[in-house]
């Protein structure tokens, strides 16, 4: 099947199979199925790893990095030591009853480790020892098996421990407790064939079926050459009504250079197959799809297309309009260097590196990270009382529409693909400040773990405002809003999601999320009702995204309830209003009392305040003290009402606020694997709401950020964080005394009197005589020194030769 | 009169009358009046005024400030020269019929100038000389008379011109076309007394009639006394029913110190007198109210006072929870430098300072300045095409609701105090950026023109995150977000507003307040369905602010529409779903087709966008193009329901959108007399919508921005910018053809193989080397060199010796 003609072979050199990341969501990290193919295609020698967490940045008479210090406890959410994880992968390779194969030798058919990492404790078992003088938690490892040696294969949670590894006393046993499917910790794998059989016998041969049509529309081909120009994918999940698994795949031309713009060349070509099974001699087609009119075999699509009269349109091509490199003429003045942020003094927080643990002022917490969420923070305390026990990414979801299968089809679950690998190193200078502390994070891979360097950024900002002002005619009083960030990005196929907290003197929080990357674009053709037509051929496709964040808050403990105080409009008489009525506005109270009723939406006009409370914990007037949750820079939660393609796999995206009951049994409101059993998933947030008293209970909010993106031709080459932002704060609502950002000494009051400046009270700021001489260098990071990843083999693992001397994933 | 016991005499050797700014809405600069009394306090002398607008910063080898140009056309929209000032205010006075007093010899019997600034030109009239060869418009003065010699004083708008001054063609008349009301240009003005008469013969009388109550409950009087310990002012806008005038005072504590925490301190006692007509003989005190009992006079009062079992509660007095210096234990690390943002090569934009004229990369834009409404911009372009004609603030209302008649009765119209007034000199470093470049404003007052030296900053900064980024396997591309400001800071009595336009690299431009200073609080008793209680005594009293902006657009020229765009949940059989429906979304459009329907909010869950187009000018792809308008960080519309306080006075604050077709008998859509008479106001924006179409017309969008305020303990002692602020953005919607941020150098492309980068691609940026070596100094300005106003006396006037010499007002 070769229908290419001898001069575009010549055009196609390069090896397709090298370009970057041309599946826009590949699942390599997941699993050793068809990710292999994405991951050869992505992987890269790494020749020499040079850590350099400490070299990226000096200052010229001061300590520019945070200050090394040893957390209080250890950080029981941390990841296993590279000794626990290889020790856990070689036991469950020691176990004949798991069938295991190793990774670089399965095949299809074998049974392969595709997860080992640390296990959550449980927050009943992990509060005796943060907050008292019980031992850790015991530690035990989350494993997943990719269980294909079967013909109805599955994906097996199950757990291994406690560690260390002993063999007299650690055993596997399926995990279970976390999810509201009662299915043994196994949920069904519709991937196991995708890696191979999938293309080689199935997509491709479809695709090379129709090449002299592909070739005549768009002079392009796929049909699993090494030289082929175009690509076919499909949705995401997969259809499955009536216990079929039927398929919509489309045509996407393949970029002529490096840039990832491939999800922005649909090319409106789509088939449908049933590929039910792991048979691919059983899987059918079911039609072709082109210009709205669909055919019901390949017989009748190749008539109708060699028939008079058939309507043919143009392929969207890559063009400048898709690189993301500078454009155009040099703006004024724009070559000389802008604005930057410098640390003059270095540095102003301390971080224990190995446990991950941050002090900033009178704030402190843990990070936390995992394959399917990326980073987390627990135990946050402020004055030395915790606020919020966990604060983390629960699940994000891209939902489009459109008229064609392939953009109504998709409806993208993001951690089944994983934040955590896709948590790349930082860009000093550009993603982060250059004088930015930075952290490693790890994940696991085909018996190795791989380590972004640099990939989670720690850093004081001052904005370009004050936290505080007033003026009179005597003195004014302003005081600088200097907040601290915590920050990782992680780019899930053609989206960049940047991810920051960030801590206030004024003791508020603020978690949000913009996007940028590259859209998942539509083929024009008939998409008016879903998108703007915004290049040649090419709508921008409507989508909801939709981001959930826990926030399992402690206010002065766990016994907490959330209290709704709304302004509403009212008409009263007073004792002093002579009786006439007035109309006016008043507080209106209540607290959420159940489950029953814990999921609602913000409010029309932002009426109805948030707010976590203890409502045994009173301010000495009376008030309950508590911190509200507010939106910041807009929300959403999902337009889409009944999901065809979601069904019960993400009622979590229905509502801006819900609010549960903490249970160790509901640590997550998602698993990765709920797009693989959307009408049974794993875990059905929805079955979360069981009627349970709210009142004074320990309890976790589970917010939802998000935007409604129609792209427009402003998202070519790619969206821009300035409009593609999402944000709630978290403030205290009569929690302290008074404002807590009197505190800082980084204000400054001038008094003065006829005229002149009679005071500048700085507050024992240090003066600039006591600040160093400046080297700029460090606003001028060496960017060559961009690494990648680490990578340790854990299987065989020699601890003294660690390096996997192959692949470094950048 | 001389109730105050020895020792407290002692006590209060300070005199009263000197405390800072004691009104929390002192209308000193509106009118030669009330006003006076607290000019007087405020004022100082001004030895020396020394012009530093190019000496607070310096670079060691670059020029920090901006590039002085001259601007393509002369502002239109600026202030009247000093010559023609002065000129305007001779004439006047020469002038027989009007019947002036200059204002230092004027009583509350005779009619005074009390505003004399620029009359922003039509812009029917204006168009045809910034976008074409017509001359500029004829300039006029608009002038404001207090005419107080009369039992009906009112308030005058009148026009003079045309300017310059000749006697022969130079006339006045009166101004009338721009409000709604039909009246020759007049405001009644209840205000007449309220500087003499209603102090020294009303209020302080009866504040010393139950001067031995007040001491007997706080030990403080009120009396107007020298050594007074309380202060005595009341609701605004007055109660207007029945052609009465009815007032409610309260009594407040003084603070002990410059502080300015006054409205931190009611006492809970407010007396209620009908103060109708200009005869002080003729008022009646109507009765008391103390812990929710109203009494109908003094004599009921004070005989229920000295009963047995009278309830007394406590004073709220001054301490460090009302005092803004710093306090507590300095945080760790804290007395270090914070992280602070430098111009390493100074700054990157040009400025005609004379004309207020702007110039940063491809953004350009004039600043107008008035006594109402502060700061606005005019004739926005962005690559050369006008955006936007005018941008600026309108109102600024806040309504407060309260168990109280003071807080019940409060609902501020802030221009009638004017922005211009209170936009005080900023401070360098805490306020904008040290290395910002300073504009002054200037302002009216007694024959005076007081100019508030850097007033407005402008400046570049960096936020903390980049504008675009994406990672693959092969490469990150990162792009900086450097973003441009204009800002100005109000301190209209208590509240500080920080107004901030900026300006972005891919188009976008947001428009943000925020609000810090004093709250205004209310006296704690019974008022529990209107607040927090916050301190011993104190309710953080409920309001809301809406402050509005009018955007006039021209997309692309004048004739513009606004579409609407939903995103909603749709059920939808297609083509290729084999007669199954699905759950999906799909996006619906409409035109705001007329007045009729032009008042409405943002759609719940944001469902909705807003969007500006031009419908003749579609893009390549047919699509309209426009500029959306979004919310950004938060927006709010009036609570109250048809307001008792301001009956017709502020129905701009109902809806969060608003459009009308621009009319130049519609430029502002309030006056700043409005609360003078609220029934009948002199522009009543629900006037503004007759029906008219808004399809393909000049059009103009009034945006509210607000915030729904319950002030909680972390309100004191101010109130703080992190979450009380309000934004929205407007974006380009297929406007180009592509993001314009690709324009800029500052981004980074870094390719990466085999581990190694390869090239790190920064696009002709100047590299470290080329910077100088860098001055701290920038970011450690002399803040002894804040000064306050220059004040140049108008009348009468010697343009050689035009200082003033005696006030300036900081």
């Amino acid at each position: 099947m070769r229908l290419l003609p001898a001069v575009l072979v010549g055009l196609l050199a390069q090896d397709v199979l090298g370009r970057p990341s041309p599946n826009p969501k590949s699942s390599w990290v997941r699993k050793g199925g068809r990710g292999k193919r994405q991951l050869n295609a992505a992987l890269k020698q790494s020749a020499e790893v040079v850590r350099r967490d400490d070299g990226n940045a000096t200052a010229s008479c001061t300590e520019t990095l945070a200050t090394p210090i040893k957390a209080p406890k250890a950080n029981i959410w941390g990841p296993l030591t590279n000794d626990e994880a290889a020790s856990v992968v070689a036991w469950l390779f020691a176990q004949g009853d798991l069938n295991l194969t190793v990774s670089d030798d399965a095949g299809a058919w074998d049974n392969t480790v595709i997860l080992v990492e640390s296990m959550t404790p449980n927050k009943t078992d992990a509060l005796g020892y943060i907050d008292g003088c019980k031992a850790p938690p015991k530690r035990y490892a989350h494993v997943v098996l990719d269980e294909r040696a079967s013909v109805d294969p599955t994906y097996a949670d199950i757990l291994v421990g406690p560690l260390p590894i002993d063999n007299k006393t650690t055993t596997w046993e399926p995990l279970t407790y976390p999810y509201t499917k009662n299915n043994g910790g196994k949920v069904r794998n519709l991937d196991a064939d995708s890696d191979d059989a999938l293309y080689s016998e199935w997509l491709y041969v479809i695709g090379a079926s129709v090449a002299d049509i592909t070739l005549d529309l768009w002079n392009l081909t796929a049909t699993g050459a090494d030289n082929d120009t175009a690509d076919i994918w499909g949705i995401d999940p997969l259809w499955q009504d009536d216990d079929k698994i039927i398929r919509w795949d489309a045509f996407w031309n393949v970029p002529e250079d490096d840039f990832d713009a491939e999800t922005l060349l649909p090319l409106g070509l789509y088939f449908m197959s049933d590929v039910t099974g792991r048979d691919p001699s059983q899987w059918q087609l079911l039609g072709w799809l082109y210009n709205d009119i669909f055919y019901n075999s390949t017989e009748e699509f190749r008539a109708a297309y060699f028939s008079p009269g058939f309507v043919k349109n143009g392929a969207n091509v890559q063009g400048d309009w898709a690189r993301t490199d500078q454009q155009g003429p040099i703006l004024p003045k724009d070559d000389a260097y802008p604005p930057t942020t410098i640390a003059p003094t270095g540095s102003r927080f301390s971080v224990d590196a190995d446990e991950k643990y941050v002090e900033w002022m009178d704030w402190t917490f843990y990070i936390g990270f995992k394959r399917d969420t990326g980073m987390a923070l627990y135990d946050i305390r402020y004055k030395g009382q915790r606020l919020i026990y966990e604060l983390g990414l629960q699940e994000a979801l891209a939902h489009y529409a459109g008229n064609d299968p392939m953009q109504s089809g998709t409806s993208y679950l993001d951690t089944y693909y994983g934040f955590g690998p896709y948590a790349f190193e930082l860009v000093s200078g550009y993603d982060c400040p250059a004088y930015a502390t930075y952290l490693n994070t790890s994940f696991y891979v085909t018996e190795t773990v791989h380590t972004h360097i640099n990939s989670i950024c720690l850093f004081e900002f001052t904005s370009d405002y004050p936290i505080q002002r007033h003026s009179t005619g005597k003195y004014v009083s302003v005081t600088k809003n200097t907040y601290f960030v915590v920050r990782s990005v992680s780019t899930v196929g053609n989206y960049d999601y940047m991810f920051s907290y960030s801590f206030y003197f004024d003791g508020s929080i603020a978690v949000e999320v913009r996007a940028s990357g590259y859209i998942q674009s539509a083929y024009f053709a008939n998409n008016e009702d879903y998108g703007f037509h915004i290049n040649d051929f090419l709508s921008g496709s409507m989508h909801d995204h939709v981001l959930n964040f826990k926030a399992d808050f402690d206010i002065l403990g766990t016994n907490n309830s959330v209290q709704l105080m709304s302004l509403v409009p009212a008409t009263k008489e007073y004792a002093w209003s002579r009786g006439k009525p007035r109309n006016t506005m008043a507080l209106e109270r209540s607290f959420v009392e159940s489950e029953d009723e814990s999921r609602f939406n913000w409010a029309e006009n932002g009426a109805t305040q948030v707010i976590v409370v203890n409502e045994n914990q009173t301010n000495q007037f009376g008030e309950l003290r508590g911190y509200r949750v507010l939106p910041y820079t807009g929300t959403a939660h999902l337009t889409v009402k009944n999901s065809s393609n979601l069904v019960n796999a993400a009622h979590w995206a229905e509502y801006d606020i819900q609010i549960t009951k903490q249970k160790d049994t509901e640590p997550r409101l998602a698993h990765a694997f709920n797009s693989q059993d959307v009408k049974d998933p794993p875990i059905d947030f929805s079955k979360f709401f069981d009627g349970e008293s709210l009142r004074s209970e320990d309890l976790v909010m589970w917010l939802n950020l998000g935007m409604h993106h129609v792209p427009h031709t402003g998202d070519l080459p790619n969206t821009v964080f300035t409009t593609a932002h999402s944000g709630i704060q978290f403030m205290p609502s009569n929690y302290f005394a008074m404002d807590q950002s009197r505190q800082t000494v980084n204000m400054v009051r001038i008094d003065y009197d006829n005229g002149t400046t009679t005071l500048v009270e700085t507050y024992g700021q240090k003066n600039a005589e006591a600040t160093c001489a400046l080297n700029f260098e460090p606003a001028e990071p060496d960017l060559y020194g961009y690494v990648g990843d680490v990578v340790i083999r854990k299987f065989p693992y020699d601890p003294n030769n660690p390096y996997y001397e192959t692949d470094s994933i950048v």
